[in-house]
């Protein structure tokens, strides 16, 4: 899994249904890039995650059809980026 | 899942059956890669989508054996590349 | 889906047998990198061709637990890769 | 499977149930990039171990619906990174 | 498939049950990078040989729920690195 940090919220009106009412968080790993995850824990801006890819996203959330290929996993305890 | 913007469409006259009738949109990253990506939602060009890859790109299209390991997710509203 | 150029054939005498009798292609992609996929298309050297990865490679060969990542999806029609 | 260092442990208060009661390791690969990976063999800081991803990495487990892309296979005898 | 090239073996006394009697190899792909695969084939030092990741990497132990994410899919007869 991979530790990022939430940037914010994802808006799209037009999806695809298999992604149901689930958030979308902005998140971005340690260098610069920035991905869509889905979130089922919950997890604010700021706040530093794990996230989990490929078929481990799908059962994070519940139902293994699930159109996503990156979950949150978890919140991480005092995280510190810088060591 | 990935933010990518469509850059156009592409043609393939010999392509496996697998893929059915579905419309193939050339999409490109931040860091300018382009790759090619089932369109269920109905993309133009110049639209900001978010991708899902794997199995999730599969289920997407509604029939789990459909031949793409990446598929439109949705359309984001009012994205800003630059922040 | 990636975008890619056929540059030749790979023989391997000795394989396992998931691989069956499939033909297999030595393409290169848009940063010079040479990998394998299985042709069901009947691509030549030259060609510019897409590939699906993952699951998505095996059903392809309609033989979901084929020994392949990485499967020749079309042939795509006029390709000019500088635009 | 890639080869990485254990550098330490991760704590993660609010998760996800499908990861139930694993241990979560923090690892670093070859080119100083640090991930999370469950950890069924018992390794500690400063063991080398090999990974395994995706489905894999689920199955390791023994359990396929288990939250993770990243599980830790083996501790690796003598290894010396340099060569 | 990726080509790469056989540079040793990889002792753990300590691992998964997963991976049951499997020969280990440490294989090295063309921008040095090394990693550890499954080898069904036989593959010596040396050998260049083609890997597959993912699911198609445990199909091809016979058995799929084994822990692992890449294996030899066949050895490359007369393989010129340089062309």
């Amino acid at each position: 899994m991979e530790i990022q940090q939430v940037v914010g919220s994802l808006v799209c009106t037009n999806r695809v249904p298999g992604l149901d009412h689930w958030h979308l968080r902005l998140i971005r790993n340690a260098r610069g890039k920035v991905s869509v995850a889905v979130d089922p824990v919950g997890a604010s801006p700021g706040n530093w995650v794990f996230t989990a890819s490929g078929a481990a996203a799908r059962f994070a959330t519940g139902k293994a059809e699930t159109h996503t290929d990156l979950t949150i996993g978890g919140i991480i305890d005092g995280w510190d980026p810088d060591g």
